[in-house]
């Protein structure tokens, strides 16, 4: 079993690092303090005897070699980087959990024939460079390099040149690693395990998501003197949008999220009728048919509501991947694991998109989940308890020594 | 009568600086576009022969001297500040017109025996400092400097550190000048004078204004994982908030206009559902208890939609002014110089603020306007003709010399 006070000790080390202002952490991708998590998760790598390895999108891979040189790692991980008002374990977790499994094998002498990697993927929050889990998308050939390199922060910063500014961009081929295994630890961000009182969520499937940024163009102009007949008011038009993105995710509940995250008002002034606002719909669903519904209807009721308010829309998927089932053998090395070491556990859909969904495409993959307080993540205040990462992380260790075979 | 072509070349010089990027101008108040503006305009005013003064707020004033030292000086002016995507008459065209007046006494070689001054007021706009008509609102004694001063812009930057910061700080205490009267020449904003094909708006009166800023608290989370009915979405809070203020101002018309033009969303991530929003409300009436009305039910209504959704609601007021009635003696000087000078005129409310508005309550005060193509304006299309503008001019130079005694 792992060492849960050492584990814990490593989460609150890292938490200092890119501090949020209530309690939480503000450690977004290939800022200078994303550098600085990279560094210290590094030194700690090194210090229990790992090599890393750097690819061209910035992913790390800490790894602990095996037994057989022909064999192929067994990877784990998950990523360091966070939302703007994020919480300490989204992504964190997977990773120093994975650490802390390195140490706990070194401790007690294991051996395993296949080496064993821990891995940070660059940028999975999306929030600084949409879309979410680029890098571990790029890894797993769904997005070019090239094209992720081209993507913009809201400072019009690219992709490319800050990973090289905050120096974390390596000379490795992304997606030149071949895998045995791929396995993440996560957090749930959502309420199912605590309500049902459950240690280990065993994650079978992962929920679709779709992105699609919205467009609507009217004419700015004065709040005072233009009379109500004649605006073209884009902020009115886009809060109709919003009323039928929650009625479209609604309709189709409990098997739907809809919602909208990301607003830019143009221009931003009081007295000013916006002429422009864009802002992104995130829909999801375990049933593709419905996310490809929830996005048709967004486009027709979008529309319709321009039509009638003498607006533009314009629609642009800009982010998404399609409900993921996991590997067979890997999720069920993850519930007999939970099985042997006496953790309650029940079956789970991932409602959130994870590094995991990319890479099961390249390599048999599964993710362990544990319960996080009231379900809240994307949230400063996002919380787990001590007993609950350690569930989470003797599991994960479980299952890798059964993969990676002692 | 003033000379149209060299008023226009000194528009289109002015709009030189401090450019857009659709034509028009971002020359919002207290930046370094806007202390090259003011430079600009003193050279002028002193090849003019005129001596220029500034107050504490930054408030400009080119005196032409009469002959009665004793006799109190006439006003004319408005504001070179714009809005960031702005045009290049709002404003402008009133401290330009000024100019051109004294340039044309200059050259006919009129006295008057009440000297005239023509000001330049820093921030009419209210886009980086709310509110509008911050300095002459200092002026006639409804802020403290002080309030005025620790205003602070979207970067956190206060005006009184910007003020001294492009060096126009100036030593004059500010309110202490008396005015004979006060004369304000702006486009109309709005699109009454060139449909009803009227070359002059007399402006009787000026409708009230209240700015509310709304913050709307929920609770921000995952878009992915939160379930819906857990959801406590900010964001969605504010566009039910933004069709109430619709259907509030659309109850009252023609006689009320209502709309939102700013806008901050946290922590504004496209996978993370809206903890907060705060956005500013702009109700405008001719009459007062209209205004007040609408105050009141947005404050009921958006109070009932957060109650419904489980999510907290703030007002608070940000801005405001009542509507306004010009002085009859001012108000008639313009209009029988309009019809002396044979241009088609008729009796206009003005839809937006100015700073004429507040100088109004210390002393004798009305305002001049010229149409403006389509009613449009705070966009950077603004446009007016060279013909309008000479009316405008030839109709402020009339109404002043009458009042400033030849
Ligand atoms: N786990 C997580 O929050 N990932 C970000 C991508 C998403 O929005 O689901
Ligand atoms: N004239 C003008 O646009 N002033 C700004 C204040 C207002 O919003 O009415």
């Amino acid at each position: 079993k792992i060492n849960p006070d050492r584990l814990w000790d490593s989460l609150m080390e890292m938490a200092q690092i890119g501090p949020g202002v209530a309690g939480g952490n503000n450690r977004q991708t290939l800022t200078d303090e994303d550098a600085e998590g990279r560094a210290l998760f590094q030194k700690w790598c090194e210090e229990a005897g790992c090599t890393m390895g750097l690819d061209t999108m910035g992913n790390m891979f800490a790894q602990r070699d095996g037994t057989d040189p022909d064999a192929l790692p067994v990877y784990v991980g998950s990523h360091l980087d966070t939302q703007p008002t994020g919480g300490k374990y989204d992504g964190v977790l997977g990773v120093l959990g994975g650490l802390e499994l390195l140490r706990t094998m070194n401790d007690l002498g294991i051996k395993t024939k296949h080496p064993v990697v821990v891995t940070n993927w660059t940028n999975e929050e999306g929030t600084r460079y949409a879309p979410a889990m680029l890098s571990s998308g790029v890894f797993a050939g769904i997005h070019t390099q090239e094209w992720a390199y081209a993507k913009t922060d809201a400072e019009g910063l690219s992709f490319g040149d800050e990973l090289k500014r905050i120096g974390w961009q390596g000379d490795e081929e992304v997606g030149a690693r071949k895998m045995h295994a791929f396995f993440e630890l996560h957090i749930e961000q959502g309420p199912i395990l605590e309500t049902e009182g459950k240690d280990i969520g065993v994650v079978t499937h992962g929920q679709g998501l779709s992105w699609t940024q919205v467009t609507v163009t009217g004419k700015d102009a004065h709040t005072g003197s233009t009379p109500m007949p004649m605006r073209k008011n884009a902020g009115l038009g886009m809060a109709r949008m919003l009323e039928a993105v929650d009625q479209i995710a609604w309709s189709h509940a409990p098997h739907a999220v809809g919602a909208a995250g990301h607003f830019e008002v143009y221009p931003n002034s009081r007295n000013v009728i916006p002429g422009q606002v864009i802002f992104t719909v995130d829909f999801r669903s375990p049933d593709l048919s419905v996310i490809e519904d929830m996005e048709k209807r967004l486009r027709v009721e979008g529309q319709k509501i321009a039509n009638d308010m003498g607006l533009e829309v314009a629609f642009e998927k800009v982010g998404g991947f399609d409900p993921v089932t996991f590997d067979e053998g890997c999720v069920s090395a993850i519930r007999s694991a939970a099985e042997r070491l006496g953790y309650s556990h029940m079956d789970v859909i991932s409602g959130a998109g994870h590094d995991a969904c990319w890479i099961n495409g390249v390599a048999p993959t599964a993710m362990v989940m544990c319960p996080c307080v009231d379900g809240l993540s994307h949230n400063e205040a996002e919380e787990i308890t001590k007993d609950w990462a350690k569930a989470g992380a003797d599991v994960l260790l479980h299952a890798v020594l059964e993969t990676a075979e002692i």
